[in-house]
């Protein structure tokens, strides 16, 4: 009987690329990009059932509670890891692989970005099970990708001579971003294109680093085993993997390991590094616009536009990328939307907020979202998820009313706790200790009009937090 | 002594070709396009002040509350005159001044338009001056503008010999808007762009109106006569109204009388007939940008970007208009502006509300904007200006959760009549009769949840209503 498959997800990345709708505070994978689930969520979904055991998720210590809230709205339980900052791919993937090994000496790993688009989830899984059997026999399998034009955002693979199993090949080379002339040559020469996911034993990828990289292995090792628990996440070790060398998994293993191989994979694939990406991957229209959301569109050709809410009207454009959120819009031509890192760069030295925060906020009991406000009030909608449970708190500067519009509220003010109803609302003084639970099977949501002479954020003292905020 | 002059603002425009900002029920003169005061507020303060007579406002029974708060608002005293319906300019400069002259048979009459921008009010009035002897005497004055382009959107004029005041020419010819090599001609020929104001005598104009088209003059002169007082409005009465001709001044009168004058003006003007107006008559920055709002633009050039709400960026693009309010984003190249009228006309025929509706809807007693809504809420920010007075009414499928932010509302329910004070709130139940007033001195603001199973706009049963809309 074949092996099972550990899928790791790699979910810890930032992708400012695809601002306003990604940004540092909730970026790409744990967004909605071009349905109703998110990249994360459909990596999770594209490696379930027969053949895979349940997923490890790797990510940062902004984004666990998102990770695990996600995972449980598409039904998928996943074992999360925090990782206490950011070392680059090498450190992620050995963590993640060295849990693995702890659950299953024998575990045979799919390590996985979570920002990526397939569109053939059923080719990527039959292209994962042609490699297994290299992987079970000590390969480190690599997915390329034939490629449709000659992009230079993307890493190439030369493949080499065929191995063992069917549809395997050794790995020539590996290149990184070419210019356009090279990658040219490339396509004409038969190179795929680098997909960054990977397949192999624990066993063996983390025996390759320990010879290749040895401090990063002792670092990822001891971040592993002095590992804590943390309201079910599990926390490396900060001071042991802080030691890690910052490694991609290509610098520290792929480009130096004799056990490369490669797999071509016979699925769509996008790494969605930019907006133009999507103009690629995603369907167009017969003037050639990729939309998303609420577009007009009058004499307008090969644009790609997304309107998270607003209705976006475009009148005679060609070629351009036009994105539309509540609370900032972008306009940049297609084959310049790799300058929206710079853009972005530019918007932090500002300290403009939309470079880094939504509107809306996620916490790890729901999320919050300022929708109007004035000289002195500010009026949000929160979202608690069922179980969730807001810190007990108070606020120096500021009352607030709350009008429960859905679900049911367990409000505590002071030592007293009562339910609060749909159509109903309730009062929080200035200066009372308060709090908020939902105890329901459905999200509660509320209309909280906060008002007082200063209304920020940091006026609030937490007393006491089951998220360990306090 | 000179005459005083009266002047006469025509505020029942449309303008659809400024939308998304100008909507049909809330139209550019009543907007603050580029500053904190709308174009009517505008003109209205430029034509203040010694030499000139309290003003007379006509405009479409849509907009006459506005027209009156707005005046207000700048410290102005207009008689507000409602057109019953649009028979173009003709009818509305021809009822206005048979309004000025019930006031001083002898009245010196400036129609102006409410919508057009002019940077310099003291060049403007000087020119006013300078063709005042003329009106007085018997003419009927333009005022010329010396054109800096061939611009194919203005109507023109061909100035003749010098008449017996200074600074004052007959007028040779009007023509209507030129193509570019004709446009062209008319620079080097002395031609000026017609900026379609007018001084004459009431009683000139009267007469001319009544030599050339007898009928208008009879129904307008009969809808003056017929005209009732309505809350301190003067409404026109209708059935006579509706039988004038549909013309517009220049046709009707302009074009057929011997008694044109023109003055040249040294003020800069615009009529804002469409987004790439405000490139010729905005400041630009150094890349040639026009920005109005939070905008940043890398590597941007000759763009007008007009953003309400939003942080908008640009990176990389040239000759753009780009518009983002919070409901609707344009982006249009600038030499294509006047395609705006053809996308707005498919939005009408799609039944967008977006194609006539603002999100924030002005009322008779102040505003209110829905900020946020969900399956089965919506909240609502209400502004109440001061002595505004909501109409007694009643909703059969929505409770309201009011939340006062800012001054004091007068609540009555059923019997009760009660203040609510900022930071206080109170409950409509479903299917009471309730009313809000604003008797103070400031605006008073709230924050309106609305619950229900229904909660559309038509929900409502209007008992009683001091603006006569029960």
């Amino acid at each position: 009987m074949a092996p099972q498959i550990t899928p790791i997800l790699l979910a810890g990345g930032a992708g400012t690329r695809l601002w306003p709708v990604s940004r540092d505070s909730f970026p790409k994978q744990f967004l909605p990009l071009v349905g109703d689930r998110s990249t994360y969520q459909e990596t999770l979904l594209r490696v379930q059932g027969p053949g895979f055991a349940p997923p490890i998720v790797i990510t940062g210590p902004q984004f666990h509670f998102f990770a695990r809230r996600q995972a449980e709205e598409v039904g998928i339980e996943a074992t999360v890891v925090i990782e206490p900052l950011r070392r680059d791919s090498a450190p992620a993937i050995a963590a993640a692989t060295a849990v693995a090994r702890q659950r299953d000496p024998q575990a045979v790993v799919l390590a996985l970005a979570a920002d990526h688009i397939i569109l053939d989830p059923q080719a990527f899984r039959d292209t994962c099970l042609t490699g297994l059997e290299a992987a079970a026999d000590g390969a480190i399998v690599t997915f390329g990708i034939r490629p449709t034009e000659p992009k230079t955002a993307y890493g190439y693979i030369r493949p080499g001579a065929p191995l063992g199993q069917s549809g395997v090949r050794a790995v020539d080379r590996f290149v990184e971003k070419p210019d356009a002339p090279t990658a040219a040559r490339y396509l004409s020469e038969g190179y795929l294109w680098n997909s960054g996911n990977f397949l192999f034993r624990a066993e063996v990828l983390l025996s390759e680093l320990a010879r290749l990289e040895p401090e990063m292995a002792e670092a990822v090792q001891a971040s592993v085993a002095d590992a804590t628990d943390d309201l079910g996440f599990l926390r490396l070790d900060p001071e042991a993997f802080a030691r890690s060398p910052q490694k991609s998994i290509d610098y520290a293993v792929m480009e130096r390991t004799d056990r490369a191989a490669v797999v071509e994979g016979n699925f769509r694939w996008s790494d969605i590094g930019s907006w133009d990406a999507l103009f690629d991957i995603r369907p167009r229209d017969a003037q050639g616009n990729v939309a998303h959301g609420e577009v007009v569109a009058l004499d307008t050709q090969d644009c790609v536009v997304h309107s998270e809410r607003q209705l976006t009207a475009l009148v005679g454009v060609k070629d351009l990328v036009v994105v539309a959120t509540p609370d900032a819009v972008l306009v940049v031509p297609r084959e310049r939307a790799q300058d929206v890192k710079a853009l972005v760069d530019r918007l932090k030295a500002a300290k403009r907020p939309e470079a880094t925060d939504h509107r809306r906020v996620h916490r790890p009991w729901g999320y919050y979202e300022s929708i109007d406000n004035g000289e002195r009030f500010q009026v949000k909608r929160i979202v608690v998820a069922p179980g969730g449970v807001l810190s007990l708190q108070k606020h120096r500067h500021r009352a607030e009313h709350w009008i429960v519009v859905r679900g049911t509220a367990e409000v505590t003010i002071g030592d007293q706790v009562r339910p609060v109803h749909e159509n109903e609302s309730i009062y929080i003084p200035i200066g009372s200790v308060h709090r908020m639970a939902n105890q329901g099977r459905i999200p509660l949501e509320l209309i909280e009009v906060q008002t007082g002479s200063y209304l920020g954020e940091d006026d609030i003292v937490r007393l006491e937090d089951m998220y360990k905020r306090s």
